[in-house]
């Protein structure tokens, strides 16, 4: 699958489809490969673009501290070099911030926006928050990371049900994850401290989904509602019985909202 | 627009688009022409199809009581007619629960259901609420009646927000229904009396999308939590901000979640 | 039980035990013998006041619409007349709004405020259920009227567990209410029509607990977090799995919230 | 103040006021010293007991790994020696666990029972949260513990709005917490690792007050919805605006549910 080099870093991503394009911004933890049981439902329809943040998956590592911004720039980069004028953007968690700080930038480039698990502030209590998992990262030891990041990423039902899963991911982590990429992530982490967009939503005219999961602990549904209030004619969903991996916990439901949304978000609804 | 004799029914339909087949069932004071707005949305990638109940718009009216189940055998007739074998199935409120028992009885002709402000059992609760709309149907007056049926059905915001649309609609009423109308709708409320199929839904295989509003008053998210449980395999999605006329109140959700879903309802998701 | 003329109306009301005085204020459909079953909580470390509103119970009916101030100023008729300088004034739902009406008028009369399932606003939708209510109660039947009120007061739960309770009650109606009842109740309907005091509510300065219930229809748990927002430091309590008669539903809850509140509220809780 | 020796252990324990004696538990980070402001409130009308459990505050530490069993076995042990036949028993999120098995083996030394922010079960989520303050506790560094425990105890609101209070909070675990402390708490921790006590609630028979919050991240309002099918009659509120940390966050709310309730849990409430 191919790199290209933009602004001096080689950036993975894969294309599939046809259609309008939608681009999928993977969370802090993802990479491309997350998205792999998504891929057929997504490019059905679209033409589907994954991408690798720098310090995410096959993408390469920074030699310094960045912002979310950094992450606009490689998505702008990506259009210009496939040649893709407009887009349907959809992003999870901490790929949604930086969705919402490409709409905030280059909001012509735009189809759609869908924005799952979001938040537009960096709370103090996320900060500390990102601050834990910085710090259970810096050990560089799989199953303490597990500890530190996962248990409220989920719900507790899911929790409980898929508990064997789990343990199988915290040793994935022990294999997988390298010193490199702890301090990837942890450079991840410190993109986020500074966003603080709610004062600017208003800006954001592109029509917008709002995805949030009743049982988000980490961005809970409050977060939404402020980016909701902020972006005028937004759309709002929750995903019942669903942590903050909403995606992973209720993968039909997620592909639902966003297909349904991005297939039909020019009708004209006139109902009133 | 056409009618076919069902059971010795002249029923009124209306057909749409091509694609795979997608019926869509009317709440209890709605007709084909509810739909209006959004014939356009359900019909570009299926064969809509829209109905008017007996006792509801133009088809004819019932000479006696009856229940759910006449209108199952109305739906089940109409396919028949059509040649139709298999269809998505989509019903909103009083829609939904005839739904839920032609899946019972027919499951074998459906690809799949969703259920948008269902109840699987109509309680004591509803069944008082139902007396009073039938006690106010029977005073034949338009204003009387809107004050007893329509506060609850939608969100306090949406209510505050449109209220010279709502006293329009309430003017409306007056001039638009007449004895025979509201003598239909009695009939409409009474078959909803017996409904009580909460336990027979675990038979219920097809795929399943089950919708509510967050400000349901009429079926509160509760009530959808009952067949949640009671599906295997649902799917359950809440329309923030919403009251029980959610595809009224939230149009551009209620497209997104129900295209979204028939159109991908058979993706293998294979996550964990 | 004694009566007393303020303002040339013969006002009910009841008095039992000693200690700071506490002022309850009925619901619309209520009286003095409503509280019954409580009298002895509340009295045990308060010297309780109940009271009859005109058009209400006991006391003489009006021959005129009014709003909540009339009830306002027989409450400090009343207190003048007992020689009681300041009181700690509970209200449940309409009750709960002639309390604050009396914060806004007669605060340096008031030790605490107890807002149970109260709104600050009578919003277009609240105007809309009042007018089905007088409809009911203008047809002066027993049926009519329980059918057109009382499903959306309780709790779905509660409902559906004390139906015969329930029928009972409907009797009841059928047997107590008289056609002077039921045009004092319909002036008592007209009298909120106008209640618009969210703007005011800053102005409140003692000590206030806000209860909810969680599956309150009528007053939603939403409005009473406009009351908690204009109130500056009032507290702010859900019962549980209630609905908008949370004293009769949850008894214990309701009394535990009320009695703690009091005996406790000038306590300096300084943990910052 | 006074300790005694229970099982050969010395028990820090704290004794205020005259009147039916009402035992306050403590979470698992607390101590005596943690109900400092609540003292004057709790013992107007009880003789409050307050008591630091093995390896908390000033009770002697244990030289082994236990479980909540040693506590209730401690409680016991005080009642005896104090000539306490029965409490009020009210318990804090651990100090709620450990009241509840108090309640199954020694259910006549009560009148009631008090229990916030609870749970009674240690899910795999919760286990694993654990963990994670385990090695948290294991660095021995006070910036470390904090970042990996606080934030989710606390309700956004509170966090945001009391950043500067949290930051000293944080710089006081520097100076306060000693390596001794810590060893404690990973006692405390794992001595909740086995709580699975849901099958057993039906044993309760005494009047029971279950308190939640409505932001509670640690141990959400459905873990208290588990507690309160269990426990018959038992009674359940929800305090708004409030996390984990409710007695913090809400004082005067919490006081007010808990006074009240001890102080009217014997009144029969006949209303239906």
């Amino acid at each position: 699958m191919p790199k290209t080099l933009i602004s001096g870093k080689n950036i993975y991503y894969e294309v599939y489809g046809e259609g309008e394009p939608l681009v999928l911004l993977n969370g802090i933890m993802m990479s491309t490969l997350s998205w792999k049981a998504f891929i057929n439902a997504f490019s059905k329809n679209n033409k589907l673009i994954l991408i690798d943040f720098i310090d995410q998956g096959q993408s390469d590592k920074s030699e310094k501290l960045y912002t979310h911004d950094l992450h606009v720039e490689t998505i702008k980069g990506l259009l210009d070099y496939l040649h893709i004028k407009k887009v349907h953007l959809a992003g999870v968690s901490y790929g949604a911030a930086v969705a919402m700080k490409f709409a905030l930038s280059h909001q012509n480039r735009l189809l759609t926006l869908s924005l799952a698990n979001a938040t537009s502030y960096t709370t103090y209590m996320l900060k500390d928050i990102g601050q834990s998992w910085i710090n259970a990262s810096k050990t560089y030891d799989g199953a303490t990371f597990f500890k530190a990041t996962i248990p409220t990423i989920y719900s507790v039902k899911f929790y409980e049900k898929n508990i064997e899963w789990l343990r199988n991911r915290e040793k994935l982590f022990s294999q997988v994850f390298t010193k490199e990429w702890y301090d990837g992530f942890i450079r991840l982490v410190k993109s986020a401290e500074s966003l603080n967009i709610t004062d600017e939503l208003y800006k954001i005219k592109v029509p917008t989904m709002i995805i949030g999961s009743e049982y988000d602990l980490v961005t809970p549904i409050d977060y939404q509602q402020e980016i909701y209030n902020g972006i005028e004619n937004s759309r709002f969903t929750i995903i019942k019985d669903a942590g903050h991996a909403s995606m992973y916990e209720k993968p039909h439901e997620f592909i639902s909202i966003i297909t349904g949304f991005i297939s039909t978000y020019n009708e004209k609804l006139k109902i009133l």
